[in-house]
């Protein structure tokens, strides 16, 4: 059987994460208190803005116990909230993790969580300096807040897109959504271990490292990821931009699994591209004459390819998809509405 | 009928915390991305460290919401985490907030827990600048990460503390808990409104102020808040400084209401006043020399008293209280085991 919080306690388990960070042994200079005080406490860098972002996943509702690995679930839970300091084009440094458990909860389900946490950490030197255990009566959760840095007056708003720029997108969006799909049409977890589409769901990559070199470079007009899908994501721009969007149908960028997952499915790729997604791929908007340089900026990583999709047009709000045969039709831009009954 | 988050959805709901904050019309400065980008951005000030904090509020768990109102609930979410900054010597300046809800949540009820952060946050032109919305199966959650600044170099530590040093406490630990037995014995919330006992426990102070006068002066060697209680967090010093502690019963403070609540209840006051109880007030030790003046400056605040109730020993963990007969117990130190069965 193994050891559950129930008998370890709440110090108990602190006490264990604690060994478990310390056993990391990563020291950060400008952390003067770590874990184990009221607060944390760290020395901000000249020259450089800090990004703040959080992100919670419920069980039951942002993953499924029973398809992802404690491991998986806490490299999941970092990789999300590292995307969206890398949407902004920053680097992660700090982290801060609530943790919602059940008394039943196995202690070595919880040291994984964490190994999970860490290895996504780990290589920005990014340390875990604070958070809080409670007992959770329903749904395990996990809540993060993560903290970064950016040269100062650089980050990259999703706010500041214009008519005539170019879209871009990295990655195949979309592949999450079909590997959901795939672990719930019923087939063993353990033999969709190592389908491409269910990896893209579980183990997520993000994109911090190209994000940051967008925004390095200055090239870029507004940037986010891909959280809510393409289309919704996309519609953030929109909506906080004050413009719309035009996306070129052929210009998508379909992977061969997830064209053979939407046969499978008998589902039209295209609505898997654009729909709700747990993707973390970047949406990039520029002016057309920069489209090369981030483009180049971002393979040269060798990491993900990226793909120019449309271009931002001066309809506030409305997103439209233009077909092979010259048609156009209007998107709903559903996005990922969690209260929807 | 009160509209609720299945109706207006997360995006709905967005919109209307965004209208809310918005009228409330604090601007900070430092602030260049607030709610609405993938992530928060802010200037850190030249010569300040950084402080950050999170705690959670479990439906069931920290608060029953048959007992407090949506004002209060977000008023003492906000309180403790100001406490934790309090606790270091800090201000609190950023605050993100993650909400677990039920669909059926009223609106009406989430906007007033805004309002109730707000009011926490007012008094410091402190801001909310990110959060998280998201569906809850089970019980409401609100976790909130606070961030605040210090003088670099000048926050005082849990791990400081020093044999024949002096214990010092604001106010009359034991009152919240207290407050939550009386509402837990059965008379009506309505009647209890006005209770001191119930007032400290659904509306308890932070003490902000007290701490960061304290750490101003240099003159503390330790602080914490009372957040697991009095003996709760005693042992947290004495844990984290490698000391112990004698408390001396007849200094203890007990205030005139916990008094006839011990009563009422066939209990020890001095019980009440050293268990698990959500007071957020401080635990400061210091030099002998320097306590009179400690005190000046926290009573100088006009807010609360402040007691000397014993001193730091040399034996490690080890907790007595010494009784007016002169004789000496080990106090056992439950604090709050979230994980207890």
């Amino acid at each position: 059987m193994s050891e559950t919080l129930a008998v370890i306690g709440e110090f108990g388990l602190i006490d264990r994460i604690d060994a478990l960070l310390e056993r990391a042994g990563i020291h950060v200079p400008e952390v003067s208190v770590g874990i184990g005080d009221d607060c944390a406490v760290f020395q901000p860098r000249a020259g450089y803005d800090i990004l703040v972002t959080c992100d919670v996943m419920v069980e039951g509702r942002h993953y499924l116990p029973q398809f992802i690995s404690p491991l998986d679930l806490g490299r999941r839970a970092m990789t999300l909230n590292i995307s969206d300091i890398g949407a902004m084009g920053g680097v992660p440094r700090y982290a801060l993790v609530s943790l919602g458990l059940r008394s039943d909860t196995a202690i070595e389900d919880v040291e994984a969580i964490y190994l999970g946490f860490m290895e996504e950490l780990k290589p920005f030197d990014a340390v875990i300096i604070g958070g809080n255990l409670t007992k959770s009566e329903g749904a395990n959760f996990v809540d993060i807040t993560l903290i970064g840095e950016i040269a100062a007056g650089t980050s990259v708003r999703r706010s500041t897109a214009t008519p005539g720029d170019v879209i871009l997108v990295t990655g195949y969006p979309g592949e999450a959504a079909a590997g959901l799909r795939i672990l719930l049409s019923g087939r063993s977890a353990h033999d969709l271990e190592n389908n491409p589409l269910v990896q893209a769901y579980n183990r997520p990559s993000h994109r911090a490292a190209e994000g940051g070199a967008v925004a390095r470079s200055g090239l870029a007009s507004a940037m986010i990821d891909t959280s809510d899908g393409l289309v919704g994501d996309l519609g953030h721009i929109c909506d906080k931009s004050g413009v719309g969007a035009l996306l070129v149908q052929e210009k998508l960028p379909i992977s061969p699994p997830l064209r053979e997952a939407a046969a499978h499915f008998n589902q039209d790729p295209v609505d898997l591209v654009l729909g709700d997604s747990d993707d973390y791929e970047l949406i990039i908007t520029c002016p057309p004459e920069h489209a090369d340089r981030i483009s180049s900026l971002i393979t040269a990583l060798g990491r993900v390819q990226v793909n120019t999709i449309g271009e931002i047009t001066s309809t506030p709000g409305k997103i439209q998809l233009r077909s092979v045969d010259g048609s156009s039709r209007s998107l709903s831009r559903s996005g990922w509405n969690h209260f929807a009954q």
